[in-house]
């Protein structure tokens, strides 16, 4: 079940120059699925990623910021499914530098240069052998056109691959941007989404790339929220293979890193909302929107409070316009000041409660209404100044009880 | 459905001095069902209450604020069910005074002796017309013996009515304590549960009575959750009627101070605990134990996320041994500078993870077998000092989906 999300046709995916991607069976957790991907990246590029700020963060976000740390190139991605590598300590360390080790014998590369991505159960030791009995089929598997059966490798719980690539025209020269990511449970991600990755022929100096991807994913992944779990594996990277035409960009100041961020955003914020429309169980895909307040943090604490809350998440479930819940969230928000005479509630264009009362003028039959559609806004006016944030988010449906209490079994 | 708590023997139930209580079936949301209770106080008690920390409170929170501040002698309760009177704006607080004013001229006191309470749906407007109308009735039927009628009276949502009573000796004087409670959703109380009231004779100011009552409030109905939703009508009120044989009690410290308090202590944790064991489609009371930790506000950090995670609220409901989300939720819960190689978890007495791994011994079994049991307790041993905390809790199952998706209808 997804909210108005299907794959995306395989042909409408722009190879990245510069950048292959191939997937294989390893059998590591089920037999018989993708679950072992890699992506390898020519020599020149430009790679900047994003991580959990889960203090007990996975064996594979370690190594990869140690070895993004190092200063060495990358060259490759490693990414398995069935297991998060996740909670297992000094072991798990140990296994995911092998992994890597292992890639890079193949490929002739020092580790430094291989990245290491896990997504699946927590706290069970990596089955390193079968990773490592898997690759070269992935290496040989590797082909620019492979987006679509690469976003199809890196799922778990999710029901639909999710892939989206756009074009741009920056400095004069043609310019792609593809991305594919994962993701549908533990999902209120914290600098990135479970697993995401773009790549762009686009030509940025690194430490340029650097700071566009954090401004990239606060912008998108940083925006969403299933089941206010943060993940211990979330990582989010990006590629610039420095192909394209255009001179470098060398600041995030001027025209052309523009177009550049807003091409990576959009992509970006549609993986985003398609894990939310993928979100575990999800029936209706939400938007929140908190505006006319003090500073843009009380605004996102405000729309998550509303995005977490288990009572209004069952009320969009069922459909049903038992909007005092939103307005119990508003108050439970955490902020100490908060006025609720001076707080006005909208459903998409139905103006439900007025300084804090239901208004005169609601129906409860618009409420009914709106509650119905697949896709719903929310709007909060907090009174109090003019600072604006937005969430998405997905209803808690049995399906979510379902899926979690089954996942393992 | 709810963990290990039956209805208790009304014949156990103490009658307090000085206090009666009166039911009736008032129609004011469903009919055939008691809705209206009034709790009738002696000249000469003491009454203190807690409320509600929720910036939206509901208008009989604003004024059961206001009546308690007057400095009149608090002399009744009213407590409707079925509309919470909140989010109702003007109207609302001007139909709880009218409410609070109608029994007064019944009782022949003034309105601000009167405290109000009210439960139920959100953002409808109460229907004041008939909670008039069946107060007659429910003053009529006030008696000392009414504590199990008046239990089931306040019920919504639980399933079981929630009343527990005690006898100690104070002073050389044999003192009683009495309460009830309601709550089964939108439960994660912020100095207070939905609604709990507890009555003693004991002799005691009513500046003692005060602090008192926070201190309860704080080891009692502060430290559970069901779904993490603070209500907007909290209300914990704890009445003192002064009738026993002991000397007036008159400041916190002091045995007979101390043995009150562990009286009043014992009895709001029984009734916050009947609370989880009958939160919404609850299957498991989990117990969540935080320790070594450098404050107990940390502590209860680690506690809560824990408590209020999807995803370790659904794998204790399945009885699967995912335990790896626990410390996902340890990871999530804030503390900046938090170690993971110095964290151990254990469930009951298995010793699930060492310094952040999985332990050595652990078998998967003996999670399991711990897990099928109605009632657990999860500890966490952070490894950073000497504070501690617990929390109470229950899983997320299928029924809470279907009880939120259908409350209303």
């Amino acid at each position: 079940m997804s909210v108005n999300l299907s794959a995306s046709d395989p042909a409408s995916l722009h190879p990245i120059a510069g950048v292959r991607l191939g997937a294989t069976e390893a059998a590591i957790r089920k037999a018989a699925r993708k679950d072992l991907t890699v992506v390898l990246i020519d020599e020149g590029a430009s790679v900047a990623g994003v991580f959990t700020q889960n203090r007990f963060c996975a064996a594979p976000v370690q190594v990869c910021r140690e070895h993004l740390a190092s200063g060495q190139e990358i060259r490759a991605l490693l990414v398995n499914t069935g297991n998060a590598n996740a909670g297992t300590g000094d072991d798990g360390l140990a296994r995911a530098r092998a992994s890597c080790a292992t890639l890079a014998r193949q490929l002739s590369l020092s580790p430094e240069q291989v990245l290491p991505f896990s997504t699946g159960v927590i706290m069970e030791p990596l089955p390193l052998e079968r990773i490592e009995a898997g690759l070269s089929a992935a290496v040989a598997d590797a082909q620019g056109g492979h987006w679509a059966r690469a976003a199809e490798a890196i799922m778990t719980t999710d029901t639909v691959p999710k892939a989206f690539s756009t074009q741009v025209v920056i400095g004069g020269a043609r310019v792609s941007v593809s991305g594919i990511a994962k993701g549908a449970g533990m999902i209120r991600p914290n600098m990135a989404t479970m697993l995401g990755f773009i790549a762009t022929d686009a030509r940025v100096e690194p430490a340029v790339l650097k700071e566009m991807v954090t401004v990239v994913a606060e912008a998108s992944f940083n925006r969403i929220t299933v089941d206010g779990d943060t993940s211990t594996n979330d990582s989010f990277v990006v590629i610039a293979s420095n192909r394209a035409g255009h001179a470098p960009i060398t600041s995030l100041d001027g025209a052309d890193a523009r177009a550049l961020q807003a091409a990576l955003t959009g992509i970006a914020q549609k993986l985003a909302q398609a894990i939310v429309r993928d979100g575990e169980g999800a029936t209706k895909f939400i938007t929140i929107q908190v505006q006319q307040g003090k500073t843009t943090e009380e605004c996102r604490q405000v729309a998550y409070a509303i995005a977490h809350s288990p009572l209004v998440k069952t009320a969009f479930f069922a459909s049903d316009p038992n909007l005092g819940r939103i307005l119990a969230a508003v108050g439970y928000a955490g902020i100490a000041d908060l006025d609720q005479t001076k707080i006005d509630l909208y459903l998409d264009d139905v103006h439900v409660a007025t300084r804090g009362g239901r208004d005169p003028a609601y129906r409860e039959d618009d409420g009914q209404r709106v509650m119905k559609q697949s896709e719903i806004t929310v709007r909060v006016a907090l009174g109090r100044g003019s600072a604006a944030d937005t969430v998405w988010t997905c209803d808690l449906s049995h399906d979510y009880v379902s899926i979690n209490a089954d996942y393992r079994s």
